[in-house]
This record gives C-alpha cells, structure tokens and sequence, in this order.
C-alpha cells in the first residue's frame, strides 16, 4: 500500500495492459483499494472477438451520498517502439517527468484517486472506483456493461468524476461538461455501367453521391448551442477504384461522421441522411452506426465544486468545455452528472506519454479537494 | 490475287494480327495491290514500349484527284476464346456469316476496299490505301506517324474515306462525318490530415474535391450544335483510401472525361479544368491529357457522294452522325476532309464478331460506286 501517487503510478504502467489485455493492473488496483477498505468486485465481461475483458467495481460504504470516480487501465498500443526514447513500460522518470504508455491516458490519473483518498481523510458516505479495460477498445464489454451491473446491485451513484487527461495547456484549464455525439455513416450508390461516350445509356452513380454529399456538407447543422460548439460534418473517406477511363462506373460509396451537439439526436441525423441520400440515388445502400448521443451535465453545483478544488491548488480557473472526441463519460450520464477531469493530455497515443511529477502530486491535491468539498456540499 | 472481298477478308482474319503483332496481314494485302498496279510503302515506325509498328502505304498513280481509304490490319485480343462459338481466327462461314476477330472491325472493310477497285473500272488521277497496324493499341506509332510520312514524301490526298464500322442496325444507316474531342483529367487535392473531432485543425480535401466536381459537374457545357450532341463531362473515379472513420484524410483525388463537340477546344476545356480546381484547392495537381479534339468534314460535296452511293446499292438514306467514341479520322482530318462509312458495328470487340457475306458484297458495290462518282464529280 502506498500513498504515494507517483509509485502507484509507476507500478500500473509496468503491468503493459494494451486492450483488451489486463496484465495484472486491475490486480495492482485491486490490491490498493482493498488495503484501504474498499470491497472490490472484478467483473469479467464478454467473449471473443471483442472480450473477454476484465473490469472492477470497488466501493467503500454503503450509504448515501455516494460519489465514484471512473477511468480505464487499459492503454492504446505503444506505435513504433524504437521511437520511444525510454522503455514503454519501464515508468522511469527523467527530469522530473514519468514516462511510459498510459502516464497520462491514464494510470497516473487512477494512481491520484487511490492517493486522493488517503489525503481527503473521512468522508461520509460512499465512494466508488469504477474502472474498465475496454476504453480503448471496441467498448462493448467495459463501461456499458459495468453500469448495467452497478444499476442491477444497488451502486448508482450520485456524482461521478471521469479521470480522463482533460487538461490542454496546464493543469486545471479544462474540466469537461459535455462531449459531442459521433455518427458515422457508409453511403453506397449503385448506377449503371457504360461507355463515356454513350452517357444516356448508362447512370453514374458518381455524379449521384457527388450531389448527396454536397448537400450534406452544404446544410448549416446549427451554430452551436450554450455549451457547445457548431455541429460538424465530415466526408471520411470515397471510393470508386475504377481504372478505364472510357467507363462510366457501376457503384461508387463514401463515408461521413457527424459530431453533434445537444441539438441533434443521432435518430434524426441518421433520418436525414437516409433522406438526402434518397433524394439523389433510388438505388443506394445506407448504413448507420451512432457510436454515442452527445451529453452535457448542465453547469451547475458539482462542476462549481471542481472549479473551487482546481482553483484552490492551482490558482488556475478552467474552462468548461465540451470539446474533442467521446469518452466513456457519455454513458455514464444516463447514471447521473458526470463531468471530466485529469492531466494535460498533449502525449497522449503518443510516442514518449509522459506526466510531469508535480502535475501528479498537484492531481491529486485536487481530487482530494473535491472529496472534501463534494461531501461537505452535500 | 482475288477480287472476292469475302475470300480476301478470310484471308486477313486467318493473320492473327492482335495488336501490335501484324502476322503477315499486310504482306496480305501488300501483294493484292501489286498485283493491281499499286506502289506499296511498308513502314514500320517506333520502339518499345509502344512499338515498332509495321503500317502500309499504297497508291496508283501520281496526278490529281487523289482518293484516299483508310483504315487499320490489327484487331482487339479475342477475350475469352471459350466462349466464341467458332475459332476467332478461322474465319469460317455459318448461316451467310463470316464470323471472326476484325471481321466488321475492320479486315472485310479491308478486303472491300481492294474488291471496289477492280469493280470501280479505270479511274482518273490516284488512289491510295493508308492502313496502320495500331488502331487499336497507342495509336503512338500508327495513323499519325504514317500522316507524316505522307505529307513529307507528297502523298496528300483530296479526300479520305476511313472504313471503320460506323453501320448502326444495317448496313448504310450511318455515316460518320466528325467525332467529338475526348480529354482527360486526373485531379488530385492536397489538404491537411487531422482527427475529426477536431476539424479547424484540418483541412479537409474531400470537401474541396466535392465542390470542386460540383461546380465541374454542374456546367453546361453547350446544348449541341449543328452536327453535334451536347458536350458532355463524366466523373470516372474518385478515390480516398482512408480506412479510419475519425481521420480527416490528407489528400483526395478524382478523374473525369470530357467528350466535347466543336464548340470547344481541348485547352480551352483544359484552361477550366484547372481553374475550377483552383478556386476551390489552392495545393492542387492536375494532369491534363487531351486524347484527340472534335472534327467535322461539314455535309456538302464529299458527303452527298457517299450518300449516293449508299442510296444507289442498298435504297437506305444514311443519318450523318458524329455520335459515338474517337478514331484515327481525327489525325486525317488536318490532311484533307474525311468521312467514316463502314459495316454495321454491333459485334466489334466482342465474342463472336461477325459480318454478313451479303453485306460485305453489298459494302464493295458502295465503295465501287464512291469511287466512280467521286472521281466523275471532280
Ligand atoms: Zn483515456
Ligand atoms: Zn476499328
């Protein structure tokens, strides 16, 4: 058992728990957590190809209020390891900065929970890990899974504080209140085959999708709403791959991602897809995936309180974003509020990830801050 | 020596001349007129890749008028020589039908070319053959090299007919007094690769290419002229290549074709092109290549000729057309005026080709009667 943040740390990022493996972090965690009186569940969930995948559950108390903290061990792959200047997984640290896979994406984030509660000292109530090894992954045996679970035994909590490196520039710039929702979609249009020089005789389909994604792309989605930025929509990839020049092709398809705000709901965009794509191929094929609805915990009390512990250590008032990519925050939210905030996230999935020592221990102050003032507002 | 066109054009199909390979056709045809008093030019032209090509130049006499045929020995691969219900280059007759590879594209056109002079009787001034063995290949080393060679050693005829199989549904339904131009382009956007959620960091160079096939696309270009079908652009391929559903890729590319009448020029159409390219995509390439302008012997003397002629052998009024894809007539045209008239093409190129043994009488007598006339009206 350590209070330390940064050997806990250290001692997560030398299990390499590249998704789906576990190799022992949630062991590691485990082991801390129970020392501290936390009655831990391991859950493994789902089968091949996407699992079986480790998780934990760990909560101290049994009554009200109950705040839990949530994160992943798992960590994206190293990349190109001959690139890194120090072992991936060996947590050394040079001048003043722990470097390894998952220092900031986010083991050091999970090291400064276990940290946090040993220098919050006594807290009523409950406080919960929940803690997943599929974030990085595909998702679908992780933190859905872990929440169905929670809601089945009884452990909703009341607030949750997601570790993710939100952080931009310096610690404590940004807390995250919201993210956007992501939907992809793959657009087929099928036509007719022909020669170039008899265009009448044939129907090229890529002059079918050229119209269905200009008018896509030409509708104004919104200009952003409160908390969020303008909804986007991006054309990802198109493919014909046809090699003669005299011929009019039989198919061509393409794929767009939408990131929306709490304007949209991925139903809608997905109706809306369906409709443009009509309108200009009878003959198409549309295929929809909506990887998550956007959320936002509305600013209010529990955002205030984090505000009050970053800017009590650090003297910095972040900003309240909703920016960037999904996390697993964006199902926790149909649990209760749920905002985020962790380290700077600059080398995250990166070469060389590292966190500054002193960006760790001042973590963990803050988390420690919002235990005290989270309880002490209740 | 035979003045049978149906013998002859057995003859010439038993030489599997698949281009470039020659296979003794124009030793063929190089000792049918000799034997008719004709000096014959056996020019081979180029180097490899594209070539040597072996290309034929024959004529009788050395005063004016001149009249000019001209056409090409080499024939498309047979494709799939299973599924040909006879050997493709037996030249057997089944049912009044010669069926082999070149047989309408173009050797019976050949073999009639040579009948007609013997059933044409004594003419005044010269007449000419002007056969390539790379119509159906690059066309690097063919028609154009052989032009050259005839402008150089002062053998510009007064007029030219070229016996491609311009016959729609029966023989005499068409001739072909011009072609549209062809050009195409290859259009590639450079932008910036970025992640998708965060899109004021990228620069998306399918959006670009979107627009930019839109405004391409959305042009009209002319609505026909005189002689001609509208001027008509094709997006022929469109390809991207990005697997992942939240990257914004770096580069996006397309190709289109052009088939333009005679109210435009290549590099005015090439001039657009990169234009609109540009005003969309700043870091762009475009690769240009004008495969051959528009041409057209505008319906007067020559024509009327034809017409007549086919009138009087088959009591069919040939439609004056300029319909269809490219051919070696337009490099003739900068020599003289030129007229396409040949058997009904519906075979060509495919499995099976094949030419009535009545039609090819039929075309002899057409050509025989060209001849008279064209040399009675000069
Ligand atoms: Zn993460
Ligand atoms: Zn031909």
């Amino acid at each position: 058992m350590t209070s330390n943040p940064v050997a806990l740390a250290q001692e997560l990022i030398r299990c390499p728990s590249v998704t789906p493996a576990d190799a022992g972090a949630l062991d590691v965690l485990a082991g801390e957590l129970r020392s501290r009186g936390f009655t831990v569940e391991l859950l493994t969930f789902g089968e091949a190809p996407d699992g079986p995948i480790r998780n934990l559950f760990a909560r101290r108390g049994d009554s009200g209020p109950h705040f839990a903290f949530a994160g992943h061990t798992d960590v994206v792959p190293v990349g190109d390891v001959a690139a890194w200047s120090l072992d991936p997984f060996a947590a050394e640290i040079r001048n003043g900065q722990l470097v390894g896979r998952g220092a900031a994406d986010m083991k050091g984030a999970i090291a400064a929970f276990v940290a946090a509660i040993d220098r919050a000292g006594p807290l009523p109530g409950s406080l919960s890990l929940v803690i997943t090894g599929d974030e990085e992954g595909p998702a679908t045996f992780g933190t859905t899974k872990l929440l169905d679970w929670m809601e089945a035994n009884g452990h909703v909590p009341d607030a949750c504080l997601v570790g993710e490196p939100t952080s931009a520039q310096r610690l404590g710039d940004m807390v995250k209140v919201g993210r956007r929702g992501s939907v992809n979609a793959w657009i087929t249009v099928n036509g007719a085959q022909g020669h170039v020089a008899y265009p009448a005789r044939a129907d090229n389909p890529i002059t079918r999708l050229v119209r269905i994604l200009a008018d896509l792309k030409g509708r104004l989605l919104d200009e952003g709403s409160d908390w969020f930025d303008a909804s986007n929509l991006e054309i990802t990839d198109v493919t014909v791959g046809n090699p003669a020049t005299n011929v009019i092709p039989a198919q061509a398809r393409a794929r767009i991602n939408i990131r929306f705000n709490d304007l949209h709901r991925g139903s809608e965009l997905e109706a809306w897809i369906r409709e443009t794509v009509a309108a200009h191929a009878p003959a198409n094929e549309v295929e929809v995936k909506i990887s998550g609805e956007s959320f936002l915990t509305e600013p209010g009390d529990f955002s205030a309180v984090i505000v009050e512990a970053i800017e009590a250590v650090t003297g910095v008032t972040p900003e309240l974003s909703t920016s960037g990519g999904t996390s697993d925050a964006r199902f926790i939210r149909r649990l209760c509020p749920v905002v985020e905030f962790g380290l700077p996230g600059q080398s995250m999935h990166k070469v060389d990830e590292v966190v500054a020592v002193d960006d760790l221990e001042r973590l963990t102050d803050i988390y420690a801050e919002l235990l005290r003032r989270w309880f002490a507002s209740r």
